[in-house]
């Protein structure tokens, strides 16, 4: 995460990371689940935000509960329209980093990729980011050095150029409403 | 795909239907299997091609093998680059079509689109229409007149509108070649 | 849910059902979470269970964070062994049941019955029983009157005599401690 | 495969390695796709068969398309039934075997198992041995010597035996034809 911010930085683009963990979520598919519940806020940096990153751990070859949790809220606030009447995840693009000690993170990055896309967030090429090492019980990405593979620090390049690549095209030339405004 | 197809000409954008299993298709990973080998002369359509549909079947709930086949004869090309040096299918756009009597349409799209993403395709937001029936066995698309569903033809829609959206602005605006050439 | 209950009950099995989200269960990946975390009281459920049935919906086509959840609180437990040095889960059998409006039940039942299976549960054949609509907005399984297709029903009822069978089966020839014991 | 079949050796149990690539294996969803499909010979081997590993390697992180077209034909039988009127696959267990140069194993390994599953094999615990490397391109399992890593000897040595002990005990104990019978 912090490679790829490190790169959004370089261009002056703001970021910040919420670690959704810390945060009492409430469990449902609304916008607003009440009393005690911390997503509106959250949901509120998502609606400024222009790019979406999630970052999720691995368990079972899966993505975490807390990181299907965060998709079921952002579906929660699926219905909602912005101002032409579109998925108001319309002109956001979305990506996805991916540890865990071992095996995993195409299954957990397709599967975010594609609520992300469902519910209207643009996927560029090559936004799926990961580590991980060797099949067992091993070190995760700190401790086995994965900022030292290859292939996962040229991915997380390309992530965040084609993440920052996107953003300022759609701000530029947003999609056109047409063939695609929803009846909210 | 024809309800797709139909908006596509509407904007008078050609397009073919290549119907794998008619066509001998080597099982591999590389661009040309060698003699006997039909991928060639498809995969030479793909390249030509600014917009890439896979439709597929459901079988126990997942994309057919032969949809399983495509997406690793595609993979087997994504060697190459463009002349920028990005991935060959940079500034493409993908879809996907699922029909099956039931269940498993989310998941077999969420695994073409990844691999169309991974690959170096752009997936614009709702590019991924299905139809499926209730739970058990029961008649397919064309006999349930699947073509009555409203939210399968809103997808389609949205879909072919988005595509092409997104088609236009990528030849208009191609991808920068910028933090995202690889060595080939 | 009740109706492999009413079947466990003819054969006079015992059954409880915990409904997960009334509980405050701690994210993590252990037996016990400290301070508030209502887990090891479930745990102590399925320790002394023969039997256990995961329920969940469906959002997006995936088994929900709340399953999702439990999964990772069931593997949090996979380190323990029997007093013949098996993981805990042998000879415990395992199954599953999805309702969602529409879509994505096998996905759902696929990574529920192989995340148990990995732990050490067995699963006996067809014990994944389901209830979606057709694609699209529409009733859940109560409203739509699930109960009356009879792809669900056969299901439920193969699912709870096989779950039957292969639990006495397992009570009266435990799965023999050989090739399969554990450092712990 | 041969880890598990050593083991199979030394309990006098027989056993056949079946590379499906190299066959003619037509693409459908019945027993028999006619002139100069090869599946019907196999098919008799995995009828007489009380044991069915299915191996693959893994490509963008899922099982390959032979190994999905090997799901497709079984499901293609599993309208068949034995004498006692349950699905012709009761009372034989399956497994699987995947190994990659990296990433994929436990999503492919569910995908097998559930669909083996959910026709009608049993699926003891543990049945899934997977070796797979760091996360980016590398050495696969026989140059990385894959059968060097501890986790992977285990779980082939645990996934041979409980194949054994689940096979004996379904042919002592054939599962009851209760509750489980279909009309053919």
């Amino acid at each position: 995460m912090e490679e790829v911010i490190s790169i959004f930085e370089e261009h002056r683009i703001e970021s910040e990371i919420v670690r959704v963990v810390d945060h009492q979520i409430a469990f449902g598919v609304t916008e607003d689940e009440g009393e005690g519940d911390e997503w509106p806020a959250i949901f509120e940096k998502v609606k400024a935000a222009d790019i979406l990153i999630i970052g999720t751990p691995l368990w079972l070859g899966e993505k975490s509960s807390i990181a299907t949790q965060v998709v079921e809220r952002l579906y929660g606030g699926s219905g909602l329209t912005n101002d032409k009447g579109q998925y108001i995840y319309y002109n956001k693009v979305g990506g996805v980093i991916v540890t865990g000690n071992e095996d995993g993170a195409k299954h957990a990055s397709a599967s975010i990729l594609y609520g992300l896309s469902h519910i209207g967030f643009t996927i560029p090429p090559n936004v799926d980011t990961y580590w991980v090492g060797e099949a067992g019980p091993g070190p995760s990405y700190i401790e086995a050095e994965g900022n030292k593979n290859e292939f996962t620090m040229q991915h997380a390049k390309i992530m965040a150029y084609n993440l920052i690549h996107f953003s300022k095209m759609l701000q530029l030339h947003p999609i056109p409403a047409e063939g695609n405004v929803v009846e909210s």
